[in-house]
């Protein structure tokens, strides 16, 4: 293995001219953590944004194809999925997710509940050019795709914000949210009083001192909030998370929770009276809010469609509007090829050779010799 | 990233009790390159074999979840697919083998056709537990099945040997017969010479000298054939890559080239008047020989089916026959096992942290802080 910093120093001595070297850059938690200390968590959720906003309104699905995620899921040991998230960006790039949600991880294992790496693969030679970390990732791109749909869709004017369900992507939710709102109060509510509790506590790095957050119940968080999010492990037909009832008339949910056949979180009467704004039509169908339609045109249009055309769905601002975030593998594009354009920069990452090629291409034994 | 041969030595400066490390094996070509050296090409190809037989006999499609492979196809700029091959076997693993078809990769990019990686999740909480290269363990397994199929469904007493296609998959064609055979004579095939005529110095590694390798045209070869062997590159509806004509009775065909839809090898009319064995039916229909047949009851049993009960299948060594390997993922698994087995008798490969997990399971961002 040769760590990129020292790598001019150590390949002179085990290259070969004649054997091509495959390398993988392998960018290790520790390599995201400095990407991290040197960016600041402030500027990568504000580029993030920003990236994510540019590759919705480039977004073309005929370059960039993205299948439904498929993988496995199972009741034992325990409730869980392994699933993968595809995306041929056409000429350029392959990029596949694997993400594991395990929601009895904290509690059991003292791990958290989504696991995940990302794959990027050279669609000219079929080479797996990078891995790195996607739990980071996928709560950055979340938080990211939240901040999004509620500059585009929320009242402005937002300032009461409710998080139902306090983990892990409550966290980067509120980042989020915080970047493009001037948020004034936060009410949060976790099924587990601890998760509550620690809350305030885990959200200090984002240095929000000016932000009351308090805990509260459902319905006075639904009551109060401008913009909710819901981000539970609400198990499946055990939703909705929240009553249909004395709501703002301008509410935007952020539905996040939704990853798995009948797993739901928003009342079907609110999601019927609402603009509901999908990331990825056809999967939301299948696991998110929008499974909840017997009727498929109360879908609106997905967020890609809302971004490249932002006036004609201003007037939803101030009417009740729902997005159904079911995880687009785009995002993790997008997170990923941030998070490697600034390994680059930083000359962080390992390269490693894990695709056995050798001078006798067709000699699958040669390098054994 | 810490050796595990230093293992001992480094962790203990780096481990905090309270953070759960979710390390991933890497295990490099180096690494593989070293199992090899210790255990030796002919012990392992027969190891691989035994453990292959095994998992056939004991293969249970409730417990163990294979699901037909999906990718990307694509003509631009190249010819390609990069796909992958899942595999859940309950409450044990999930195994993705990710891998790559580049006819062109050898004359362009002096790279092997096939470029693989194979990954290891833990179903109980979704963590990434190693990546090791799949390009040796492809060829390995793939000699490995054919192995298996030939020594059931061949002739006994079979010693001539037909390779069509003489490129990285023929070596370990032959590598696989040669431990079940006692062959005399390789008659050779390549459309591209400089292959036809590498692959003898190619196999020299494999201690065959009593074998009488030469090229010979196609209809040649398949005259004097007793067991067969089709491992080529041809083009989507350019096959059958040879004539139905002149062939021994008991003729054993491998036909292994096959991978996309539209590609095989075999004739029509031989596959009808053959006992047809797929490695995997449903794959095999969609992109195997199988997909030549109108009438879905010609194709026969599956290998694991023959392996379990090989009494009713033994007539058929005296008739024609055709394993219609399109490549199974319960094959990538004892592969993988295999070397990650010897990776820990012999101590190889190196742990990185890839998913970033800390001690605040609830809070992304505890990691940098």
């Amino acid at each position: 293995m040769v760590s990129l910093a020292q790598s001019s120093a150590t390949t002179t001595t085990t290259t070969v001219a004649s054997i091509p070297r495959l390398q993988t850059l392998i960018l290790t938690v520790e390599d995201t953590r400095r990407i991290v200390e040197h960016v600041g968590l402030d500027r990568l959720m504000d580029e993030m944004i920003n990236r994510l906003t540019q590759a919705f309104e480039q977004f073309d699905p005929v370059k960039t194809v993205v299948p439904v995620r498929t993988g496995f899921s199972y009741e034992q040991p325990h409730v869980g999925l392994v699933e993968w998230m595809p995306l041929y960006e056409k000429h350029r790039q392959i990029m596949v997710k694997a993400v594991g949600y395990h929601p009895q991880n904290p509690g059991l294992y003292n791990l958290p509940t989504v696991l995940s790496t990302v794959s990027a693969y050279d669609p000219v030679s079929g080479h797996l050019s990078a891995v790195i970390d996607g739990t980071f990732l996928t709560a950055l791109r979340t938080g990211a795709a939240s901040a999004i749909s509620t500059k585009l869709l929320a009242s402005p004017n937002s300032q009461v914000l409710g998080l139902i369900g306090a983990g892990a992507q409550a966290v980067t939710q509120l980042h989020g949210l915080s970047r493009c709102f001037d948020l004034k109060q936060v009410l949060i509510f976790d099924s587990d009083p601890t998760v509550s509790q620690s809350f305030a506590k885990r959200v200090a790095c984002l240095g929000l001192g000016h932000l009351k957050i308090r805990q509260a119940e459902i319905n006075d968080i639904v009551a109060a909030a401008d913009i909710l999010c819901t981000a539970t492990s609400v198990d499946v037909n055990d939703g909705p998370v929240f009553h249909d009832q004395d709501l703002k008339p301008w509410l935007h949910v952020n539905a996040v929770g939704a990853d798995f056949p009948g797993k739901f979180e928003v009342p079907l009467s609110l999601l019927e009276r609402s603009f509901v704004c999908p990331d990825f039509r056809d999967q939301a169908i299948r696991e998110g809010e929008c499974q909840q339609f017997k009727d498929l045109t109360q879908i609106g249009a997905d967020l890609s469609s809302v971004v490249k055309h932002p006036e004609q769905y201003h007037h939803y601002q101030q009417t009740f509007t729902v997005f159904d975030s079911t995880g687009f593998a785009l995002e993790d594009q997008v997170a990923m090829n941030m998070l490697l354009d600034y390994a680059t920069e930083l000359q962080l990452g390992t390269l490693v050779e894990l695709e056995s090629a050798t001078a006798e291409v067709k000699n699958p034994y040669s390098f054994v010799l």
